[in-house]
């Protein structure tokens, strides 16, 4: 048996004790140590995702750990080794597969979302999902390289150039991390958020951030680029409003990374794509070589971890810490640690 | 004096004498052949631009004569060189100029709409726009032009591919002279329009056309592609509906070149741009290789403009062919014949 933290139904969570399943042929058994909770997890506790989550359902997917024991015919990989999870599997036979597309296969399974997650002391997948981590790499730290994945993986969609302008709307955890790999691309950097708390620790990462609630974004970004407008923007907030404000402060030729999930359509300026010869590109997930990459950055400190955890909580917590989630911009990341490990405390 | 198709006011035109201007420095004076009628222009006509249009103002911008005069300054113009125009005048100051992109010049003056137009007995412009046309051209096809730049520059905004599969979503002139360009790049088109006419007229181009009254376009596209979607979407319809469209048919990381002018904002379905990391492409006008490429494709016939232009009507009667290019689909390009060359006539 291993501890589990399970979703029951609309805003019922557990921790109960469910059955660990062996490795089998091509597969780890991992004791993940830390797991992040992330904005899917809120969906997924909200009921929000109900069709496609089968309740029990054993959320997390931002995990590090280590593994415990390996599957007949795995090679590479021994007990003890530190790994984090990209946790996508695919059909690998489907037109999007069979172009190179993996992360998005028509067939995906999302380890924590269609099949089950980090969230408990044993966690059995396979071996192609794991990516190897630096020892001297904290594994709290490590929970935080799936977001910085996300973030890499945008910054790439969006082809951020050195010396480029960029706007990034919405400054929760991967609106940051967007900021952090977009400014260690080269770029210049601003952080529109309306929480206070967000701000406050975006700009303590050297970040500039602009409170939409009392300055015209737009107006900000035409003094700042000399009336040229902004090269690149990212719309992480989720909202219509932060759909217009990317849109709006794009100069000529302008990209817009839409990395936030708008599950209604959005009235959109489309008169501005054509005057201005603006470009949307939608991004998704990931992709290894980026996993690669955002390991790379949260071990030399790029993506400062420890700053952005605002709390560690025990397994048996995690339930009210989704909770406390809810209430919303005040906290960045909360860890679970599976392996009780850390005591509920703030880092 | 010379004689000018004007607009005076919503849906009013008239044929008059205006004073003619004799070419200053770095100027040259025009004798237009033909003229097309274009959207663009039925739009003012309508009254729909009077923001912009300081009536009585000259119309057209799709032409092609010969040269008359040449003013003080100008080298490599003589009279009775062939010539189409390119007619765009920009400050070359603004941020968009000063990176290459005068085409979308925060102050671009675009002949024919911003300040006098091409139909009209002579025409002074600026010698930087002319564009040199071969003597074997027939002038009235090389009034095809300019919608060919059009088409070319969309081509290349959506960078079309051998091989690529590409749906065209609206099959007047601007559609198809991009289906017809697609095609030329290796493309394997289809186009999707309402109006039957159009459908046959690009049917003898030998595209392949879709009646999206009677068939449901992603089905059609689903089995045309294997179910793995097309690359390349054009929006030209400028209906809502055609927007949804381009955004249904493509696969995984498609890219939707829209083209069409929505003054209004649309609901755009952002969801699946995460989902299948779809790209938006913003295209607008046209830049001097576009204009120059788009003299070859008509030169060698790879745009058939003798069977897209419907009717060739003298000047006088200019203002009566606006009035029937309301009617709308049966009809694709009308000339206006400045010369006196031809009479009302099918070609």
């Amino acid at each position: 048996m291993t501890l589990a933290t399970r979703y029951l139904s609309a805003r019922t969570l557990d921790t109960a004790p469910v059955p660990s399943t062996p490795p089998g042929p091509g597969e780890v058994e991992l004791a993940p140590a830390y797991v992040g909770i992330c904005g899917t997890d809120l969906h997924i506790f909200h009921g929000d995702m109900d069709a496609r989550v089968t309740a029990p359902a054993v959320l997390g997917h931002e995990t590090a750990g280590r593994v415990v024991r390996v599957g007949p015919g795995v090679a590479g990989w021994a007990p003890g080794d530190a790994v984090t999870v990209m946790p996508l599997r695919w059909d690998g036979t489907c037109p999007a597969c069979r172009n190179g597309h993996q992360h998005i296969c028509r067939h995906l399974d999302f380890l924590g979302i269609d099949s089950p997650g980090a969230m408990q002391q044993r966690w059995t997948v396979p071996a192609s999902t794991l990516v190897r981590l630096p020892d001297s790499l904290p594994l709290h730290r490590a929970a935080l390289v799936e977001p910085t994945a996300v973030a890499v993986h945008d910054v790439g969609r969006a082809g951020v150039r050195e010396g480029e302008r960029v706007v990034v709307v919405g400054g929760g955890p991967v609106g940051v991390l967007i900021a952090l790999v977009a400014r260690a691309a080269g770029a210049d950097v601003r952080v529109v958020e309306l929480n206070t708390h967000r701000r406050l620790l975006a700009e303590e990462q050297g970040l500039t951030t602009w409170d939409p609630a009392s300055a015209d974004i737009p107006t900000l970004v035409a003094e700042w680029t000399g009336d040229a407008g902004a090269d690149v923007a990212f719309e992480v907030s989720g909202a219509a409003g932060g759909v217009d404000t990317a849109v709006d402060v794009l100069g000529v030729r302008g990209r817009l990374c839409l990395v936030a999930i708008h599950s209604r359509p959005r009235e959109v300026n489309l008169h501005r794509f054509f005057w201005r010869e603006l470009t949307l590109v939608g991004a998704r997930l990931y992709e290894r070589r980026d996993f690669e990459k955002a390991v790379a950055l949260v071990a030399d400190g790029t993506v400062p971890a420890d700053r952005l955890i605002s709390k560690i909580v025990p397994l048996t917590e995690a339930p009210a810490a989704f909770e406390a989630l809810e209430g919303g911009g005040d906290v960045m990341k909360i860890l679970v640690d599976c392996a009780g490990e850390a005591q509920e405390a703030a880092v």
